[in-house]
């Protein structure tokens, strides 16, 4: 495999913290890359030494491609650690009743779930293709994508399938919201979800999450579907706190899931127990402005020492965009994060919310996962906002 | 010249009014396109009818190029009636210091001033011709574009002369800040921007400007530079009411301006004047966002029969983005409107605010720009924030 060598980086992300700089900026960086992964990181008069140096990871010889990026600034890939990407039709008319004044309800999801389940898995799976394509070429390099849209045996293991076919984070999302036939019967369905649905499921996910909500499923619904996830090899996460107080967070620390996502509404109890926890707290800001809810308020938590993530929940009904350079400018507009903290917040952030050590970072033996700025700093994606600024996306050390 | 038919347009938006739909909805549709206008608008099923009649614009024989869109939506291209494209440098650090918590303030104007300044031509034409490609591949095919980042008769006329290179819609902005080089002499300034600047600069430009504003120039200032540009032949608009209550909504009605642009802070008398007149607001919402400053309320305007338009007033202070759609987004939902009025005003008001009826509307005669979006509907500009949708765009019959 050719080596390949990025120099003449301006700014460069490298998220290996220092107690001054969480981001680990360079300056007039190169990285090499070789099978895959980061190989070496230094500074761009130190290349030809580097390369000539027999100790230097390509090798003396190796054939490198070098690409001069112009001082252009190059970040980690984003880690986007939310999203629900498999799913049928769109909701653009409850979107439109929405603004014009309608309120956001989860109930909203059962319009998802009757397309999903009517829809082939050619359907599904090129729609899936469409979006994952998108998020790529807006820098996301790794993808947690939820079930959810099933809330049958048959269609959440489908969609669990479909969605391993995309990427290796895949989430049982069972527990979205209460079937339609189960309507009336919701401790029946929560029977169901941690019985046939977790069996048939649990071999083809990593993670077990659960909407802890006013509407969806009670404190004591969502711990069962949590413990039966986790005796099954699951980790665990919840969706808490997005429409009112709950009691998501509180069960997402105590149960030490990877993270607790939306947290809008927390009380202090709750901030102080994130904060003392290796809990995340992955804020989906996109739900924000395509509901019209109020944004949760980052500043605070991080103050407190919380660890944030930045996360596009991606999902045709709450927020049908997979933009995470919009969800960084809307980090910064609305909830009170630096463009630093927001960058780290969707990169490294998001992979501690999916336990990763492997990506959302830039270091020797880290993957090669690297998105190059049409702009001198990671500044620019909160200072631009609606601007592609992604011009090149290396997965795997592979462009895409 | 080819003649070109886009067919399957699964929602055609022409903006030609009816009394139910300002927008002039079309489903199922088909446009012709020759020599640069769109020379013929009708249904699918009507299209080999309408190709083999002599009275098709297109002519019988005539080669036609037929492109199938598949059930996308297709809007006109994108009017943005307000920017400011040539200047130098950027002002990333201004901006992060903003979000930590600095207020906006125009005197940050002078700094892009010193960078444009400095720069030589070329510079600034590289740096032009890359903002105008970022906005024609995000739909824009008519541009505005303002000098002001010269503040002297030299600077400003070659600004004028840059921006005359990539549109006919060049406005003289010399009163934009008193130039630092008389900032204790304010009215000496506005003598130099009604005399030599204005003769220099007149003959390059189609429009005079000023920034009506605290900090900027008082209603006094203003009006004797409209009324120099009027006699000078130019047609006139105005910055107001954006900072704070002001004279320049009220002035732009009385003088007959085109447009009164960014207008957030408006009183009754304000509002009830401009919906008596032949002044459209423009609203700029990509500065608010970016400055943290309270959004227009469009919902007021548009209730009280004021003509809106949507514009980026792209620039490297107060709105680094040139990209309409998250305008329309941040319109809807930011400011009340709907995904069409959003719409309408981003390519129909746009044209209002320009006095051009030629853009801006879709129908037999008027120029073919037009912007084939990858999604079922113009609903998804707003639905699908931060996602890049716009597939393809014709300037002139011309695929960018």
């Amino acid at each position: 495999m050719t080596a390949l060598l990025l120099t003449g980086i301006g700014e460069l992300t490298t998220n290996v913290a220092d107690p001054d700089d969480p981001c680990g900026t360079r300056n007039d960086a190169a990285v090499l890359v070789r099978d895959g992964l980061v190989a070496w990181i230094g500074s761009t008069d130190a290349v030809d030494e580097a390369l000539a140096a027999s100790s230097t990871p390509a090798g003396p010889g190796a054939e490198v491609r070098v690409v001069d990026v112009g001082g252009r600034a190059v970040i980690p890939g984003f880690v986007d650690s939310h999203t629900h990407l498999v799913f049928a039709g769109d909701r653009a008319e409850e979107f439109s009743a929405r603004m014009a004044g309608q309120a956001y309800a989860a109930g909203g999801i059962r319009t998802t779930v009757a397309a999903t389940r009517a829809a082939a898995d050619d359907e599904l799976r090129e729609r899936l293709a469409t979006l994952v394509a998108e998020c790529r070429a807006q820098g996301t390099t790794t993808l947690e994508i939820k079930t959810g849209y099933g809330l049958d045996v048959a269609t959440e293991s489908r969609l669990a399938r479909l969605a391993a076919e995309a990427t290796d984070e895949v989430t049982f999302l069972g527990a979205h919201v209460v079937a339609p036939e189960f309507a009336d019967r919701p401790e029946a369905y929560v029977d169901l979800v941690v019985g046939d649905m977790l069996s048939a499921v649990a071999p083809l996910a990593r993670w077990i999450d659960v909407f802890c909500e006013q509407g969806a499923f009670t404190a004591a619904q969502s711990r069962r579907v949590l413990e039966a996830g986790r005796a099954a090899g699951l980790g665990i996460r919840v969706h808490g706190n997005q429409l009112g107080p709950g009691a998501g967070a509180a069960l997402a620390v105590e149960m030490g899931a990877a993270a607790v996502d939306h947290c809008t509404y927390l009380s202090d109890d709750d901030v102080t127990a994130l904060a003392g926890s290796g809990t995340v707290a992955t804020l989906l800001p996109g739900v924000e402005f395509s509901t019209r809810q109020p944004y949760p308020d980052a500043r605070r938590l991080l103050d407190a020492g919380v660890t944030v993530a930045l996360a596009s929940d991606c999902n045709p009904g709450s927020s049908f965009t997979g933009s995470m350079p919009l969800m960084i400018a809307l980090a910064v507009r609305e909830m009170g994060m630096t463009p630093a903290e927001a960058v780290w917040a969707a990169t490294a952030g998001g992979a501690r919310a999916l336990r990763r050590d492997d990506v959302g970072i830039l270091a020797p033996g880290s993957r090669a996962d690297l998105v190059l700025l049409d702009a001198p700093s990671r500044v620019h994606l909160a200072y631009r906002p609606g601007v592609p600024l992604v011009r090149s996306v290396w997965k795997d050390g592979v462009e895409v």
